[in-house]
């Protein structure tokens, strides 16, 4: 950042927002070094178009178009590459969104592990919204939403690494999350701003905006759905569920007057089920995002330092 | 190709061309996989910036935007990492673009081989001037220019793999050429097709064009400048010059009306100031590349099969 110095990186938003002829589009990009490279409930390469798809909708742009190049190790498999692919398309088709630039390099064995996918999106964003990527308009009061339960994916990549072996079934919560962002946005619903909770996790999130607003964040612990079989792994395992990457989760800061309006539209679509208002945002200049546990007591979230899990996405 | 079916997919030019907002476009992406990451001449970082603003102008769009996306294998140097990066912000900088978005991503040791980058890049591209990626005005009579000496960037690479030591001073000729094209296009030049002549050289973009306009070229060897110290390698090494990659050098198509006026611009561009005619397009149904030799004799130039050289970019 430091060196590629200019005001549209400095933002450290999802999405870049790029004034070309006088209109404003939205453009990001990120690697995908996911291991193993299938999982339950997606692959590396619905991973990447989902997860491009994603920093876009939550910048309140609209995705229209993805790049995608490919680093393969040589030998890799062409029929779990046709697999992959096939599902990257099949994931674009399903969100509206065309994959229109690629790349292909094979290195020798040894030098990549099995497959990188890199995906650069670039999405339409309406003046409109523009404000969204920059959270500039979040107040005291504004309430705090998320579409359903935390920590699948994270965990999901993790007992798949590891081979382990469960009685119940999880698997990744990989999604494209356009159209649910769309449905939202087409109502009418004042969202301030937008975060897919993926590195990090909800804390994270939550942490970030509380520094970039200079505000405190207040959560209700029982608010936030984590499903059961999700809730034992990480107590086994050690982690922190709201410090788990998700990829098919995101938080909406929104006008606290639409509220039960915007609940009410997640929840009726598909990704949106198990949606709820987690908390808000309140006046503190200590910025502390205040977790009010479901036994009554109160835990500062901080950001994520280092990093939790490697090679998640 | 097949999975993502799209139509702007299909079209294989250099930069996919996008409509939004009734506006046009250019949309490109590569990853680079060099080794070694440092090279007379340049470095992975500088070529990665140079690659995709290439892949822009040549579609004849002015490049605007990158981003750069970076898999970094554990225990990589910190500082050869801060070099990358300066050269990438110089080099975007000395071009006119900016790089607006990133990631960055590590794996564990051995997982990748020291760095691969990814850049994708968005550029303005004008309604006068969007025949060019597609070719389709490419016509018997028009004029082939090429801004320069060929196989400098792979015999540079080559030589700096395997650790040759030679007494000649050999280099990449890793370059943006937006600079150069925009002149050319500027002067109202009517400029046809373009290409920068990269993997398989500068034979392989010729016997693309002819393909694809189902006609024949007739090259003139002689005017095909090769310097010396490279000629001799290439004699060494066993390798065909025109099949050798570069990294500065774009193959115009051009009307043959604006020949001189084309050659004047370019020799007075730094990057240009050994450009040549090196050839025309001419009717033909076998579609042949025919290299009129310096000895008098006659060779077909057909598409590079295979790669002759892996990981030179």
């Amino acid at each position: 950042m430091k060196q590629f110095d200019n005001e549209m990186l400095k933002l450290q938003s999802d999405s870049a927002v790029l004034n070309i002829n006088s209109k404003k589009l939205a453009f990001t990009t990120d690697s995908y070094v996911v291991t193993p490279i299938f999982f339950p409930g997606g692959n590396i390469g619905k991973l990447a178009v989902c997860g491009t798809i994603n920093d876009l909708a939550v910048s309140g742009a609209r995705p229209l178009y993805l790049s995608a190049s490919f680093i393969i190790e040589e030998g890799f498999s062409v029929d779990d590459l046709k697999t992959i692919v096939l599902s990257m398309a099949e994931e674009a088709q399903k969100s509206g969104v065309r994959v229109v630039a690629g790349d292909t390099k094979v290195v020798e064995k040894g030098k990549c592990d099995q497959l990188f996918i890199t995906t650069t999106g670039v999405g339409e964003l309406k003046q409109e919204l523009s404000h969204i990527s920059s959270g500039k308009n979040i107040q005291a009061g504004d309430k705090i939403l998320i579409n359903g339960s935390v920590a699948d994916h994270g965990i999901t990549i993790l007992s798949a690494r590891e081979n382990l072996q469960f009685e119940e079934d999880i698997q990744s919560d990989c999604a494209s999350l356009n159209g649910l962002i769309q449905k939202v946005l087409d109502a009418g619903i004042n969202v301030k701003f937008m975060r897919d909770a993926t590195r990090g996790g909800v804390a994270t999130v939550l942490a970030e905006i509380a520094r970039m607003r200079k505000a405190g964040i207040e959560i209700k612990e029982e608010a936030i759905f984590i499903r059961e079989s999700i809730r034992g792994l990480c107590e086994v395992l050690g982690y922190d569920p709201l410090y788990v990457a998700n990829e098919g989760k995101v938080i909406m800061i929104i006008d606290p007057k639409d509220e039960k309006k915007a609940l009410e539209i997640m929840k009726q679509h598909s990704l949106g089920k198990e949606s709820s208002v987690i908390g808000e945002i309140c006046e503190d200049h200590n910025e502390f995002v205040v977790l009010n546990t479901c036994i009554g007591g109160r835990r500062i979230l901080d950001l994520l330092t280092g990093e939790q899990l490697p090679r998640i996405c």
